[in-house]
């Protein structure tokens, strides 16, 4: 097949949630379908890498920095939901149900990826908060042990201001069979029963 | 996220076995890590468009033309071994149980998709039959009706040649287990048993 289509292979096979099999798919077709498939990726990859920055406020990724959340004057600035990664961002928004502004930490506290407190944009979230416009911080970290124990640091880190602190329900995920869940979220959606 | 990263997904999410959560998740990793993904994947798409085109004699896509095989002097110039894609060619390459020669049909006939024998390149497989120097060609065309429907048609266009038509065997895969197996591959093997 020649060393550019190898290299190119190798250089798919990269990418995230594509095995070996699927980037050989996807250069074929590529190379296939230059004009409707390999040129326009080729110069959307350029637009992304010559535009796309970490928004300064949020941490989140734009082409525009404040990025078009944190710029929006629509949305409500009284409230900071914290995630993890800019992913996690993207899953919030895609959800409809928030119209307040981000906070991206850039990861978890983790012993075995040896990332500490001084890792997180925490003090980028305490300099916002300060500013005064803040009334709630909500804590959208993961329900894993390293994302429990990020959300307990950031309310630490939080619990001089007048502002309240929440975080994400947990309880039975929407189509779920309750015969198929583990007993961690079954507990905490029985602890946390609502009237009908 | 900006225009920039909606285009960069949708292009993403138009390459085969990328759906649009992967190609999020690709998009992401590709503006978080510039240096190490999306340069190099730049680089990589660029030098493919450049340089790779199908070869002129047997239809394999390579940056060379003739093509590294059959530009490959250590290859067996005598078997031609006629597949439907390029995909399927190298696929019999990664068995690396053939060191023949190759010709790509384009495709299979299919009423469904409107191709007819003239949507294939038949002709230049006869040319290269006529050139002499071929003693079998092997039909390694998809065990489907459209597959062998064309395996047929090919074979009719190579009868006048004094040459071997031979077809892939049909039966258990490696691994298989058969009680598994669909009864006309069973029965395909029961007729192709062989001594131990």
């Amino acid at each position: 097949m020649g060393p550019e289509l190898e290299r190119l292979i190798a250089a798919l096979a990269r990418l995230p949630g594509l095995g070996p099999r699927s980037a050989r798919r996807a250069a074929l077709a590529l190379v296939e379908r230059r004009e409707s498939l390999l040129e326009p990726l080729i110069a959307a990859l350029q637009a992304a890498s010559a535009t796309v920055r970490s928004c300064s406020v949020c941490g989140n990724l734009d082409s525009l920095d404040p990025c078009s959340i944190c710029g929006d004057a629509a949305r409500d600035r009284r409230v900071i939901c914290v995630v993890e990664t800019v992913a996690d961002l993207w899953a919030v928004e895609r959800a409809r149900a928030y119209r307040g502004l981000y906070h991206v930490l850039g990861g978890t506290l983790s012993a075995l990826a040896g990332r500490g407190p001084e890792d997180l944009r925490i003090d980028a979230l305490t300099r916002r908060v300060a500013s005064g416009e803040v009334s709630e911080v909500i804590l959208a970290t993961s329900a894993t042990v390293d994302g429990q124990a990020t959300a307990h640091l950031v309310a630490d880190r939080l619990a001089a201001f007048p502002l309240t602190v929440t975080r994400l329900a947990h309880g039975v995920p929407i189509g779920g069979e309750v015969g198929l869940l583990d007993e961690g979220t079954l507990a905490a959606a029985l602890r946390a029963r609502r009237p009908l």
